[in-house]
């Protein structure tokens, strides 16, 4: 299906210049960009690639000299990632509805919308709710009494069990896992963990008496909100008495882990593989890097963000950018890092003189 | 279903004060609970949410001074999680044994115990054995010959791949793997790993002559102790020609990857996203805090533990905590931390000398 | 079936000795093996096992004095770990092929060659190409359009959305998910990570007027090239509008993420809960050490090898072997470390002479 230059200029709220009529059949990048690709060419960097590929039209940055560069017909820019979230919702083929697939095995007190999608080999669980609009693709699970609001996307081998909701307009990307036990054992007497924390390591540890684990059973169950995204194989532990939360708008990346009774807030971001270890609250607006962890029951304020790979032990005041391990602020996190690089040669200094 | 305090009293094992004839219906926090739920309060710090909610009954601290809390009931828990644990079992919903489901592949000749209760979409392989009381969830895969016991409980999408034996009362959530093909390769010439660990990367590294990666095939299969219990998504691979094996009464969170040839010992934690490289042995009762990882061909104690987010790279005797990267002593971590708090400014002063 | 220690060298490649006619059944460690074992002795380390145990056969090491270890035939094995490769090749099973199950859902429009063989509750979407000898297990999704070379094997649980492309001889462990949506979003004004990025985190982040994350689309699909193998649970995003690419011979392990639009080059190492933030780029050969992670939009140039637990935030010329949080040079990291730990006594001193 092609679009004129006109069309996609309106769905992305830009300016548009040139031979407006011009229909493309898919964005591309300026290099190899056929005659027919619309070239997304949204910095200066990406001029000379413009001029060697074939594209006749491009979105471009704001002062380009489009004529200049070959282009029949340009698109003006003036924030290339979000034309680009614009331009590639546009260009998305979308999910055909399909009905209940025959393979599906649908609980018969199951409430399933009239217009929402199923496919095979799911198995929908007794009194389950799946909103209008909603779409589940093959080969997932969803346990008996599980709540899915209005037009959301299930993706194949999601499992979402016992005590899950979710709100409208939740996508969850393959194998994701919502509702599993917390992970939540205690000792008859104080363990080793209680000891080595109590007296940080200072003494050396003894078998117990007895080293059984005693199970502490899941029963809160997690509520996901509106327009939550989360990624493949990415893991939502259900709470112990009162549920596990995501707030509304947040996105979770692949392989991020979120312990039992956490609360995340609205509108943050989890890069892939961090991890939010049980009992910890996250503000709204937090940002957590890729393979950053936060320990248990810790605090992190409103608008924080966590550079990659940090290690959060402790809380977390509103507004802080923070690095490292232990993280601290940024800048302190950098200044050590600089110092511990001189830090060598300051030795042997040091050494020299004495 | 209710419950009296008097019957909860007794399967915690607690002292319990009051009416102690009351029905409670759930478990709740104390700011949220209504007149038939249990509220937990198990330290002072929940007095005022205590008097704040509706309960009438609560499990309460020692010394609490429960009717002026305004409870009609009180159950006492001198060690708040462990009585978490026998409450949060006795509330617990039962999974319901279902038998075969009609839409389950079951090969005729798998022995399954008449009891067992096996989902929709299942597959299970020739000569595999499925233990007494044993509830296999929907979806789930078990190769040919695998081994599970009594009273296990499989969730949907898990994948017992061929090797895998499974001893008793075995908890796996959902997605978990077990039995992968161990990432066991190697190069016809000394690969460039070998070069870097044995110049500590002194040498500049250059192409090999030949740099395919020869397989080495998993053999060894997974043996997995009573009551083991891993969490969603965690991945297990096989050993190259023994077992790689997870010791009784080890607990396993979620994204947890434990690789080939490695030995778990008993009553073990491993925390959330924590990895064990292959073919390193972990003693009895060690705790291994979440993102925490340990490279290949190491031998850690019995009750070792380790901080969250440490990478450890060498050998750990009997019951030291660690932490950091790579994991030294708690206390030298701490010390080093410390001072290199403190060397930015030490930098400073030195420079101010000279 | 056994196997003659001559059929085993030749396999193998490597020279024999003693009684090239014994028969074994299959490989096992020195100290369990019995009489029909071939007993895998590669290092001098494994003499005193070899005599404790019952094998009659051995792989050995070059010099071993094989008649005084008490054995009738040895195999002489310069390179231990290419031995075992060839020798657990020959003694694993085969897959056997099984056809295409009737409990499979097969497209009428995809096309899949006559010996391929897919297991139970399989989905094969619209148009999708199946390649000659491949070997798909049960409960596989494969999206509508999805090209799947010749001799590979799925295994069971994996996801393959649209816009994926396999070379041949790609293995996949169980629940391995490509193709997934990219983790690629927007806000309409400047968020606080490009704010946090800008400042190095001076400025204090506040609540910015409209918090929402606007989706950026992937359109760009996933190409996995020739004798590729990934692990159990990893996940490979999706490109935006170009895609994100694998090449020939790489290796990745268990829950490894790779990010969108990344291009991983031929003949890599990637080890378990590694990952690769959207857009880096990595070269050839290159060796990613367990839990390493590199930030997005990097270089990573050809035959760089990443010590375990390395966090690289800058790209890396060629042949570099790195280490560290963030990651440098081995020896500088090494420096810095030893460093470390005489700092607190450094401070003592300091504060002593003051």
């Amino acid at each position: 299906m092609t679009h004129s230059i006109r069309a996609i200029a309106a769905a992305l709220q830009a300016e548009a210049r040139g031979d407006l009529d011009l229909q493309v059949l898919r964005a591309s990048e300026p290099a190899t960009a056929g005659p027919d690709d619309l070239a997304l060419a949204m910095t200066p960097a990406y001029g000379p690639a413009l001029q060697s590929g074939a594209a006749r039209a491009a979105i471009v940055w704001p002062d380009a000299d489009w004529q200049a560069l070959g282009l029949q017909a340009a698109i003006i820019a003036p924030r290339a990632r979000l034309a680009m979230a614009r331009l590639t919702q546009l260009l998305d083929p979308k999910a055909v509805a399909t009905g209940i697939s025959p393979q599906a095995l649908v609980d018969p007190t199951a409430m399933v919308a009239a217009d929402a999608s199923i496919g095979a080999f799911c198995v929908i669980g007794a009194g389950a709710v799946i909103g209008a609009g909603t779409w589940i693709a093959d080969q997932v699970s969803i346990a008996p009494g599980v709540v899915i609001g209005a037009d959301c996307q299930i993706n194949a081998g999601v499992r979402l069990q016992a005590g899950v909701r979710l709100g409208d307009r939740v996508i969850l990307q393959p194998n994701v896992v919502i509702g599993g036990d917390g992970f939540s054992f205690v000792s008859a007497e104080p363990s080793n963990v209680e000891i080595a924390r109590e007296t940080l390591g200072a003494a050396a540890l003894q078998a117990p008496a007895d080293p059984t684990w005693h199970r502490i059973h899941s029963l809160g169950g997690v509520v996901i909100g509106d327009d939550v995204e989360i990624g493949a194989g990415s893991t939502v532990d259900a709470g112990t008495i009162r549920a596990t939360r995501i707030g509304q708008g947040s996105k979770l990346d692949n392989l991020v882990q979120i312990g039992h009774n956490v609360i995340v807030g609205a509108h943050c971001l989890i890069c892939a593989q961090a991890g939010v270890a049980g009992s910890s609250v996250i503000g709204d607006r937090v940002v957590v890097g890729g393979k950053a962890g936060i320990a248990d029951n810790l605090k992190i304020g409103d608008d924080v963000v966590l550079g990659g790979g940090s290690v959060v032990l402790s809380h977390v005041p509103a507004g802080r950018v923070m690095m490292g391990y232990p993280a601290t602020k940024m800048q302190t996190h950098i200044d050590s890092y600089k110092a511990l690089r001189r830090l060598p040669r300051l030795l042997r200094d040091f050494a020299t003189r004495q």
